[in-house]
């Protein structure tokens, strides 16, 4: 059984890294903050007498010595978007360093070695693609690549890790034996209906394209409608456009515009100039090249009606992933014999086990969030579940460990 | 007759404050640039032996002494958008130099003292109101109320006028024998008919409405669309009512929405925060009302539709303004007997005439504005149409002055 008095204390105290006045966390990947959680991070892993590795690219392992090489890994991150809650991505870090605490606590010294990783800039806040940390870990996209990233604040990744010092020179473990995240669900199906625990068979596909509009600027008083080039009513087309798609589409496509900048942004000045993000997400691949497509239609039918010229890039784009059926059955098996109420579901948010599961077997455990909110100050998880969650993980951690 | 290679030279003098590597002018009010063009402006009127008045809220007046108490004004602005070009505001306060450096040529002292002002942010870019500085000379704006606006970039325009030394002591002239503004039109319709010259009969009617969104962070990849309160939606469905409310109005109606921000702004994170700004126009009072209730109706709409909170302030709200009937005849007489073409039209931007309108008489001079492009860096005014312009000038304030 994990320590419910030293869990929520290791939460807090992460969490009090990049606090907000009111509430809630702001630590994007690579900024201030995030390097203040990693140094709360390392301190408790210290406290551990874990062995910490930290790669390339920022990721953070910290391992309990076991005996075989190949590695039974928690993990998940600890940046957040800039109106972060306490729990969305920390809670597995922190749960798994509680894991290693009971290991310690015992005196045991498992068969296969025992790993929390933070991977980093989970979020994609920050830096596109999200799941980039573990992404790179995988060996999916180059670190070379990575470094290279502009940030949406203008920064480059690269130098922001070397800036803040975690541009490391490890690599983390090469053999992974098992692979399993606890994170919070971040949406509203488990407290619906009123269930402890959910079993996460997969996670849905996602898509974000940055838009460039260009127009031309124009006096807002003197330009005939029909002469205007107006890259803000060009951007206002295709954000209906998504909406009446995902109308039409039904509850499985989701579609959000939650970037939109425009130029020169004064009050009587047509926008020359607008850049938008569009996030696209459905469980369907061939649903998601569908809404793609539709995308692409009113790229295209903007730019025909408001005589402005419309670019787009790829800034992510996972296909759906499914986990390892062997180990969702024996988690699932194994909550019940804990007489925890579960489901299983799909996850709507993207997560490192994504990239994880091309290369081991892999699987999720989620716990509720109050009133399903996430990436909101007032994201929320009772003690309670937390403590279920975590005492799961213990469970199913320590079986494929071989203790 | 004016002096052409003067007065380009003074152009480009004053061009040279605030220039943009790419071509055309950013002299946002009371930023440095603006304090450059300022100085430039002081500089220009010493060389010429006039009286320098600089008044609290910034507006700097040229004197050229008369016999009387009563002046014959010319004037405009010397502030830009963002994206400007070098001949909105500017070219009227150089073409009343130019005249004054005639009468100083020909050791001429008129009855009238002939005054060129410079009036402090015109364009409402930083500062809403637009036409701040002769809002605050006409009396209808106190200047204790002119200090505490904030602009949009947080500045406070008080806090500016101090910054950059141009919170003055002295006072305006106190009686207006005549006004008379020579600016370009910044619309295409003097180049379109193949004309010299524009007789402004009047301004007209401006609405600026700055609207705030408050809607809920969420998750971009978990928030089912019905649970959403999405305030970039929102705006969005906003934007485009505007522009099929136009449509249904016809060409007299304007609608932009020139400024718009998101909040936290991020790609995965539904927006809780919209920003933005309406500016709409008609030359008709009623028509203006009417898309005004419109705009209402949309914020209501919109609150109801996507659950979020809609509030809104009135940036600046001005009714059309008719010139004074026999100055503009004047100007007609004049323009005709110096054999330049010329129409009569109203103009869709708001000037500094239209704010000393109420109080003396008043009209305005045009000159074409190639493409009819305003508000850009492309905007531009063939040396022959400022000629034309600025000689119509001379003679019309010469007639004025009682020369
Ligand atoms: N879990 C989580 O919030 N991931 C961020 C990536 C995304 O799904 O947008
Ligand atoms: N002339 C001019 O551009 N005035 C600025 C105020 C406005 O019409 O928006």
């Amino acid at each position: 059984q994990v320590n419910p008095t030293r869990l929520l204390q290791r939460i807090a105290s992460l969490g009090a890294c990049g606090a907000l006045s009111g509430g809630g966390v702001s630590r994007l990947a690579l900024t201030d903050a995030d390097a203040q959680g990693r140094a709360e991070l390392l301190r408790q892993m210290r406290e551990l007498d874990m062995e910490i590795r930290i790669d390339p690219v920022g990721n953070i392992f910290g391992i309990h010595a076991g005996v075989e090489d190949a590695v039974v890994m928690m993990g998940s991150h600890i940046d957040t978007v800039s109106t972060g809650g306490l729990y969305d991505g920390t809670l597995g870090v922190i749960a798994g360093l509680e894991v290693v605490a009971c290991l310690k606590d015992a005196g045991i010294r498992p068969r296969h070695p025992v790993v929390v990783a933070a991977f980093t800039n989970e979020e994609g806040a920050r830096y596109a693609p999200d799941m980039l940390g573990s992404l790179v870990y995988s060996g999916v996209m180059d670190v070379q690549d990575a470094y290279r990233i502009t940030g949406c604040d203008g920064s480059v990744l690269g130098e922001e890790l070397r800036r803040i010092g975690y541009c490391g020179m490890q690599s983390g473990p090469q053999a992974i034996h098992a692979y399993v995240e606890l994170h919070i669900e971040q949406g509203p199906v488990l407290e619906d209906r009123g269930l402890n625990i959910g079993i996460v068979t997969g996670v849905q596909g996602i898509s974000w394209t940055e838009i460039t509009v260009e127009g031309r600027s124009a006096h807002a008083g003197t330009t005939p409608m029909r002469l205007r080039h107006d890259a803000g009513l060009a951007a206002a087309y295709i954000t209906m456009g998504l909406s009446d798609m995902v109308a039409r589409m039904g509850p499985e496509q989701l579609a959000t515009v939650g970037a939109l900048s425009l130029a020169p942004n004064l009050v009587n000045v047509v926008a020359s100039r607008a850049v938008m993000t569009v996030d696209l997400r459905n469980p369907d691949n061939t649903a998601l090249c569908a809404a793609e497509s539709t995308l692409a239609k009113l790229m295209g039918e903007a730019a025909t009606r408001y005589g402005v010229n419309v670019s787009h890039r790829t800034l992510a784009r996972f296909e759906p992933v499914p986990f390892t059926s062997t180990l969702v059955d024996t988690i699932e098996a194994t909550a019940r014999k804990m007489d925890l109420s579960c489901m299983r579901l799909y996850s709507g948010a993207g997560h490192d086990a994504q990239m994880i599961a091309p290369i081991a077997p892999t699987a999720m455990i989620f716990v509720p969030s109050v009133a399903g909110i996430s990436h909101n100050i007032r994201e929320y998880t009772h003690p309670d579940d937390i403590m279920n969650g975590a005492n799961l993980l213990l469970r199913v951690v320590t079986d494929q460990a071989g203790i």
